[in-house]
């Protein structure tokens, strides 16, 4: 094996280093600490960039609106492993996290994609989306941000997403290039289909310069904090007798 | 078994409600997206209280606190995972969360609860102090949020997290609490123990209401936010083949 | 920090030894592979000794114990992990392992412990068992490996496995400790308890020398077994809708 | 959504049914516990089969080898995870098996999915093969199975299991099927790949019948078996102090 390359982090400085307390350049105590909420300082250290105030509305829709479903099957998760662990709240909240994986949040992700790639790309967004859906089309896959079991014709989450981002004025060409293939999905298949809120983040995390690679993350980590106030409710009022009641009536039966 | 009580769920409504979108009673759409920030939220779907200004600048000193130190072994553990599965980001954030344990994280919610019961018991809180040292030193064991092996005799980031929490206005009893009981260590030992961040954590928790069951969380969903960093970093300018290298000349030996 | 001790392992070869393929001093391809069963090389793994006959069947027998139990809160746990990552099995066995903790399954490790302290410490059994309950007692904990929701007076399984543990040959110290513990419970509160099944895998793997540090991991590897064909017949025959619909009919209520 | 399916299980009763301890169909405590192996069991209780000799010996052989490689990522990973949370052994264990993933276990699967088709399919292996390689190669996409790092022109380790495997009187059509693959792939490229232990295994565990959707959890349980080794050993003689002295030294960087 080759010799790697000399490795370095650019992130923060280690414990052991008490002369510097820095996080990307700046000092810790003095630029971030007092200074920054925690979803600038999550922006920041990230991709390296202050947020303005454009970017933090932004990305504080993004993080408010994914951060809780109800009873979703990851809170599920997250309750019952807290009545096996309940000493441990990060082994709860891992376990729940798990479950944000690319067949829910995997869309967020794959709308952000869809769109970077369009504004990266420049040229007119209307054959672009054209041609995409297109290509879906021949190879039988579903364009991702498209489509709801509940909510038709609209998602009112993602009407609220895009109103934010229109009022904190960001330059919009990520989510016209979203719409416009909206609209080219319902016409090449005569039919509508919802844009839903997932795709909607994806467009707006797209718009403030949230890499593509880390958007799913910012599902995950906004469901941790979502997370926590099951736990702590299944610690008060737990539902994790009746959902054993309920499997516990599953029935056992022979193989035939 | 009995009969488990009728469950229920205080926290939001499932995305089946499409006519209700709430999250512990508040309007969704119109009262917290776009209206609170993601520590607000979180705040507020935990403790099912708004967060005043106060509250939310402390909760956010805390959060913003715990985000990162540099590559620590949970961010190691991150960043190896992420290299072995490196299209499922929710993976390495929960392998890295896991160590979020009691072994570090514990004395925060140690202290928390501490301070915790001095205030709610009342009385004088020096005597209160005194004999939790004597039962600590009694019981050979540590009393949580002190010492630390490289800063002496104070914590900056501890300092740090009080003049935010003075300048917040925070009522200032369980600060008070874990000031008294630090000189009372100090006094029974007859040497300085550095009071730390993760002590002051606590402390600055428990003035603003955050439960204490759910205090270790709190470093949990910062700690996630923080290696989100280190696995996007990892993408692009990885450490996995040093550490690999490192260990793989580790030497095996045949046992005795 | 000082200077760490010069690292070492005593496992096993790592791959880029083309040379040896060892594992604890052993040659892995003609001495393990195709020579050891899997549980057999379990044990030579974890305690550097080829198990003999009367090792083997009490390891196996304690592994195949624990490897099911219908549909527990771990199975379902993996099972909704399934549905939402369907494409990496190790992501539910894993969020469906992190449920074998110190609630359920440290009854075990606790019961191995307690016959290893008396059979360590040699003497009487019978005073360290009166000795034993009188502590816990006073300590207002419950002695582990004792008491079962379900089975009364007798759990099925312990008693299988002492029948195969006396038909292994076992030397018997451990199993007789704990017998006479159960005794000296009974005494001391004038009715019966169970000795359960847990507590009877303790006594077991104590008494062929598996590590009580380690023992925990028997139950966490025959569960992982388990739940592999709950994972497995979720992707054939699910209870996620059937649970989904369930929780969902939970109801959402306003905070008073 | 629809009325889903009337729920059903097969593999096993709870423990709340006291009168029958059965799974798949058979008595737990007679015909399982007492009787059969942890891989005997782990492969009756996947595919409800009683593994035959050959079955088993095969079983064992995948079982065994992939236990262990030294100092590997993932036993790095479960080492730091232990050194954090010490007192949960599943914690450390879940967290290594998280890395058993499609990037490096995804090659057995691949290749056992591939075989398996080729079988089932029947016909000429040899235009099988040959279709396959061009397949792939239009696709740009490299043949599970093949190819390695260190060993060259053979992986002793995919020599040994063709060795047992024969010994054990498989039928063999699928391991000639990846026999034959690999000629096509040396013709077709004009130079030789390693057929790797991956690969064989793949080929192994289609012999025998393993559910392709299950075989990477072969590796997983081994796996995890494997890990309690290091996390014991990191107990007694840890790396974790080199590791962290190795990573503390990493340079932190401001950005440019």
């Amino acid at each position: 094996m080759d010799m790697p390359a000399k490795p370095v982090t650019r992130i923060g400085t280690p414990t052991s280093d008490t002369k510097n307390l820095k996080t990307r350049g700046r000092d810790s105590l003095k630029d971030i600490v007092g200074k920054m909420s925690c979803s600038e300082a999550f922006y920041f250290i990230v991709t390296g960039k202050t947020p303005n105030e454009t970017e933090r509305n932004v990305f504080d829709s993004c993080l408010t609106i994914l951060m809780d479903h109800g009873l979703t099957p990851n809170a599920v998760v997250a309750r019952l492993v807290e009545d096996a662990v309940p000493d441990d709240i990060q082994v709860p909240i891992a376990a729940g996290i798990l479950m944000v994986g690319g067949k829910f949040v995997g869309t967020m992700v794959g709308a952000g994609r869809l769109v970077s790639e369009c504004v990266a790309k420049g040229g007119d967004p209307r054959s672009w989306a054209a041609e995409t859906v297109a290509r879906f089309k021949a190879e039988k896959r579903r364009i991702p941000g498209f489509g709801h079991p509940y909510y038709f014709p609209t998602d009112p989450r993602q009407v609220r997403l895009f109103e934010i981002a229109a009022e904190a004025g960001v330059p919009g060409k990520h989510i016209a290039a979203i719409k416009i293939l909206s609209e080219e999905i319902d016409k090449s298949s005569g039919k509508h289909l919802t844009l839903n809120a997932t795709g909607a983040c994806g467009a707006l995390l797209a718009e403030i310069g949230f890499p593509v690679e880390a958007m799913r993350a910012v599902a995950v980590v906004s469901r941790a904090a979502g997370l926590v106030a099951h736990i702590y409710e299944e610690k008060k009022n737990p539902i994790t007798p009746a959902v054993s009641g309920f499997v516990n009536a599953i029935p056992y039966e022979d193989p035939a």
